[in-house]
């Protein structure tokens, strides 16, 4: 019988994995963040062919070792300050371990008991975390790219008289054109929901943002009425609470109010900072987010859960059932009464993601959780009164949270300073020690720095700060500016 | 500084980790496969509030050993036989609990060059080991339902003169209704997957299978003729390589055929037997696999591999990019000629999935899966041949893989024969040491035996067949039959 791997030799590679994890952490500091390879340097490495015979696993570790680990971008480095840094803090990679020994597939009560009772009520623990009111029914998905996707799909299900499920959109002339509005900063998995939901992408208003970068309410009901009087069908508008360039908040209370009156559903992408919700002094900025059809927050992006661990709230669950669900005869179990996760949404299968976000939470408490973001805020405002202080430099978008950006100011008109700022990035990404990424504000290229990790202190902070100087007087020399 | 748990604390609660896992792959056979629980169990032993303050990580992990991991459904468990048995082998672990310290997210191939050219490299080594031709392009999705679902996405993308990425399904009276063709045994994911695109489930045609349960392809050319004298759009037909009810072949070939002549996009939706492609002789049933548009196989199932794993394999990866890329200006870099995972699906985030089944391909090597896969079907061989033999039960399907689809027979019509093959299939799921799952064949209920994981042996077989024939007649004789 060939079987698994013995178990003894298991047990031994699993021990020395452990210690690879945890030597990686100690010491993923020393890496630079971004490797130092070009494109096609690690295919290079792979053989062409799968091998015929069975290696030994300790060549396979020592191939990670060499070959995979230093070639990773390191997302758990404490550098790592692009995009939305994240962390895969202790708690949750145990549980990812653990799960992956068990590797339940809890697609119905049956197949994960465990699994499903444990993600619903780790979902309510959320749910009473941010403060949003009991009604809200949350489940874990892989992304919010699937999660805001989902809620696109109940709210097209609830257009009145369409019955899409049954029929779909195309060939009948009855159903109007469907329209989803997302402001100008809202994420790009709007467009590509819409793209696959057969709304259509040019069907995406993006509404124009203030100065703030949060949507503009009297344009999002411009649109409408425009939308209207064309003899389209408005469908869903998607709020966002904490965007991706800026972390701003779009005017949840106007834009509750407005869905109310047009009777269209509102989707509240809080991926980011609904984790900041924790805090109760973050709660006014996102007041009105509890008025929403279906909320979106990632526990994998700030609230140091292994990717991927998506939470989508929902008001109104038998919709979201009535949406998706669909039960094969093969997969019907007697259980009266239970959730069946598979009912939830588009994939049948359902890892136990649950568990690692609940030994992140309880291993952190509440009040651990909410000091950590709270380090991670003060942290991002120490850094934006530095900028603002210094010559050369200026915030470029208000810090909510623990997202700043910024520019270097230079003299020569706006596209010698974009060149300038771009030039900069690069210099401060070769170093080694850090990632910045980049975003357009306003049509002017703009650096961000996300706080987000666990690993990132002041000192790290400070260190970014005197390298962006540092790099900005060297530019600024070589380019005379 | 909060930051996260202390190095040492981590690495011990690793090593204990390590060891529960460990523990839990040796002891698992232990477990009735089903927990002995009612709904609410689980959830009544979990606060309904979370924990304010932190909690001792050791105190984490005891409840996780007393409360979580008996409670699960064990699908590791040698005497899974439910749905598709799936193994999380040691070597597929030990590679997913390092891809949890990394925490990459590999949407792009700057944030993660080593996992990208991984995942491209280890998804050509499955492409080699199918005998797939060169043209086809893999990557790793989180499951079936969303690797098909990108499929048909693509089929509807490449529509000519629709333009369903720009303007969507509705309210365009030139676009005809859309259909979309899979036998009556084909998957449930291939109707979600048209629910969510907007063609709608009535516009999925169900065709009729033949009496081994293989798509008939007179009836599929007939529905096609059909629509198109009706007016709708035929856009793609789903054929199944391995359906889940008895693991049937569709006749490929001759579908592949029809496509061609009708220009319809083929997917193959080979996501359990796609494995069983790396044996030659398995080859020639699904022969003309290879003249699919794209074809899903989820190492998930029958390599090995933990949840979640699936890959898409496309022949126009052009077209799948220019289905669903899409860019904003904080997601540029500068690379060039590089793969994007982000470009390939609607998920923006990406898992590093491939070092898992990189590490069970390499530690097992090609023929050492070959012969794991071997050995499940001459076990699925030998239980219907024992079915066969036996008075009393009949082998309901037939198997070409390693699924055994029976039932016993008694008098009294076949009302009175399915209510007892339902009874019998609780009488096997409450002894404990086994489950199976059913379907409803031409039907009739039937129960499903279905091989997959690499702890069932030869004894546990016969075993289950001993458990079957006497619980067979004990309910024989309190039923006087």
């Amino acid at each position: 019988m060939p079987g698994d791997l013995p178990p003894d030799e298991f047990r031994r590679a699993m021990h020395r994995v452990a210690d690879l994890v945890a030597d990686y952490l100690e010491q993923v500091g020393d890496y630079p963040v971004l490797p130092r390879i070009a494109p096609g340097d690690v295919a290079a490495a792979l053989p062409a062919a799968p091998p015929l015979e069975a290696e030994p696993l300790d060549r396979v570790l020592d191939d990670y070792q060499r070959l995979i680990e230093p070639n990773v971008t390191h997302w758990n480095h404490p550098g790592f300050l692009a995009y939305f840094a994240i962390t895969g803090s202790g708690p949750g990679i145990l549980g990812e371990a653990l799960a992956a020994g068990l590797n339940v597939n809890a697609m119905l009560w049956r197949t994960g008991p465990a699994p499903t009772e444990l993600e619903e009520r780790t979902c309510d623990w959320l749910r009473q975390m941010m403060d949003l009111p009991e009604g809200f029914s949350g489940h874990i998905n892989d992304t919010a790219s699937i999660s805001s996707l989902l809620a696109l799909a109940v709210a097209r299900h609830r257009l009145p008289g369409v019955d899409v499920r049954g029929k779909g959109l195309a060939g009948r002339p009855e159903v109007p054109p469907l329209t989803v509005y997302a402001s100008d900063q809202a994420h790009s998995s709007i467009d590509k929901g819409a793209i696959l939901l057969g709304i259509g992408h040019e069907n995406v208003r993006r509404i124009e943002s203030d100065a703030a970068f949060r949507m503009s309410v009297p344009a999002l009901a411009a649109a409408i009425a425009r939308d209207r009087a064309a003899g389209r069908l408005p469908m869903a508008v998607v709020a966002t609470a904490g965007t991706t360039s800026t972390t701003s908040v779009d005017p949840l209370p106007e834009i509750a109010d407005l869905c109310e009156q047009e009777g269209l559903f509102l989707h509240v992408d809080a991926a980011y900072a609904g984790s900041a919700a924790i805090c109760p002094e973050h709660r006014a900025l996102m007041a009105g987010m509890e008025r929403a059809d279906s909320i979106v927050v990632n526990p994998h992006k700030w609230m140091f859960t292994p990717v991927d661990c998506s939470v989508l709230f929902v008001r109104d669950p038998a919709l979201l059932r009535s949406a998706f669900s669909l039960v094969p005869e093969y997969l019907r179990t007697d259980e009266a009464g239970v959730t069946n996760l598979m009912d939830l949404g588009i994939q049948l299968g359902r890892r136990f993601r649950s568990l690692k976000l609940w030994m992140v939470i309880r291993t952190f408490g509440v009040e651990g959780l909410r000091e950590r973001i709270r380090e991670h805020c003060a942290l991002a405002r120490w850094l934006a009164g530095a900028i603002e202080a210094a010559a050369g430099f200026e915030v470029a978008a208000p810090v909510p949270f623990s997202v700043v950006c910024f520019r270097a100011k230079v003299e020569g008109g706006a596209e010698a300073e974009d060149r300038f700022n771009e030039r900069l990035l690069a210099a401060i990404n070769a170093a080694g020690p850090f990632f910045l990424s980049h975003t357009v504000l306003q049509g002017r290229y703009t650096l961000r720095v996300a706080i987000g990790n666990l690993r990132t202190t002041r000192a790290d902070v400070e260190e970014l700060w005197d390298l962006v100087r540092g790099s900005a007087a060297r530019l600024r020399a070589e380019m005379g500016n």
